[in-house]
């Protein structure tokens, strides 16, 4: 990546390089069991900001990252998030029929390919990580276990099990900031630190300052969600607005109100760049997603 | 494991070992999200014969494996496998009320923890085989590439993909037989080679002749699920029995009989018998493996 680019048109060569990445590095529509796989692909390709591999690139930038390191790990974290929509999405879950502007999975398709969908998603982010990704066996597999740990029951995973055990209920917000910590922030974060080890072993100091920033911008992330959830419409978002109060779930802009969310949402930006200081001009895609997050409008 | 023991004994040190393994590598209940820590080892505790941990065991016994690691490798074999199980019981699959005797993860709890259990013991499997296993980075790399492609879109949920789509369709014996090479056959395969490379790298002879062990078993494995899905009942299963006639699904008893696939049974054993030669006495608890898979009464 040029650093000489704009942010815009940085954005849109990460965005197109993603799509290729992730068209070569999933099976092909042709390939036995077909349907599967045309709809692994439907459900991965074509859409979406792809924020987490965004995360991965600007972060790959502050280490000199081999840029098809950085397009194969953020083929292997979109994976993970592409397969926690499609769960997510189904009728036992939030019940939703549109994402990204298109039908959901399960009603493209059906419930049991959408369940399998996001099963062989989950593992085909290991398979291209463990196929490639840094040719250093050591640094491979802290990517792997990084990864693995963002999607489990410690991550991921546990925040939605947290998510769907707190509708309806009058939730805190140190106990809504933990919710998202695990289901959106997990993933934003694994992404940032996936990004610096493809570029090298990182030091304790420089994951202490990746940690700062990514738990900034998770945060920034969701509460913007919200913002976005109670003030936009369907067609602007690509999904069902509104959604968070029709189903009773806690927010921040339910517990804090719009205005002290926005202004939130503010103070965490410059919590990013704070924590971005010590790696100077190489975190200016950094910065610049940070102010993305906060000032997206869907 | 002492070569002195007899089989019975064998396999109940193995089961007994891999049910400490599993307790301790599985997130405690107490954790937090505790409920579904503890859905999680309900799916994966206390249940089932452990068929591919012992296999990994009894194929690390060909190389001298170390117990610690195959204990390791054996219990990302066996979340893969119970994964596959939570979710393959859910309603939009198979939708299974017992299971090992017990109410299904999705009648004990609820759709939504099963999907979320799933998908976390993925994750776990994962987990467990990127924190510990052999030392060499490479060779643990090789692991979880192997385990990763057993479980995606070629292997078990491929298989699973196609089970799904032949409902109700008149399969041949060779559309049969691909099915469960991927849907139950190839986490068989991946705990043979995991064993085996929990000991030493393994050379291209010796995992073409743990291959045609392995496609034997795998094959042997799923002939007789029919036949006894077809004869025994469901308290001896622990699982409803004429399940697969009912729901109308191929088998090797509807497609050749239950004369023909017993016999069939009979052969894949002397298979797998054969492809163990080269292996000698080292071989002992494979053979005994394959004879238990043919004559198995659940």
């Amino acid at each position: 990546m040029t650093i000489a680019l704009g942010f815009q048109d940085w954005m849109k060569e990460v965005q197109s390089t993603m799509e290729d990445a992730l068209a070569s590095l999933l099976p092909p529509a042709s390939q036995d069991p077909a349907r599967l796989h045309e709809a692994m692909r439907y459900a991965a390709l074509d859409g979406g900001k792809r924020v987490r591999p965004l995360l991965v690139f600007a972060a790959g930038e502050l280490f000199d990252a081999d840029p098809a390191v950085l397009a194969r790990a953020g083929a292997a974290v979109e994976m993970i998030h592409a397969y926690s929509l499609v769960h997510d999405d189904m009728p036992c879950m939030d019940d939703d029929a549109l994402r990204r502007g298109k039908p959901t999975v399960h009603v493209k398709y059906d419930e049991a390919t959408a369940l399998l969908v996001g099963d062989a998603l989950q593992s085909q982010a290991f398979i291209v990580l463990s196929e490639g990704a840094v040719d250093d066996a050591a640094r491979r597999l802290d990517m792997l276990r990084l990864l693995a740990r963002a999607s489990g029951s410690v991550g991921m995973c546990g925040g939605q099990a947290i998510d769907l055990a707190s509708v309806g209920l009058p939730l805190s917000l140190v106990e809504l900031e933990n919710m998202h910590r695990l289901k959106t922030g997990a993933l934003l974060h694994a992404s940032v630190l996936l990004g610096a080890l493809a570029g090298k072993r990182v030091t304790h100091e420089e994951t202490e300052s990746l940690e700062a920033y990514s738990a900034a911008i998770g945060l920034a992330f969701q509460v913007v969600d919200d913002v976005l959830d109670a003030t936009a419409d369907s067609a602007t978002l690509g999904k069902t607005a509104g959604k968070d109060a029709a189903d009773n779930k806690p927010t921040y802009v339910s517990i804090l109100g719009l205005e002290e969310s926005r202004a939130l949402a503010e103070r965490l930006r410059n919590d990013a760049h704070r924590a971005l200081i010590p790696f100077g001009d190489k975190a200016r895609r950094l910065r610049e997603l940070a102010d993305l997050i906060v000032q997206r409008k869907a």
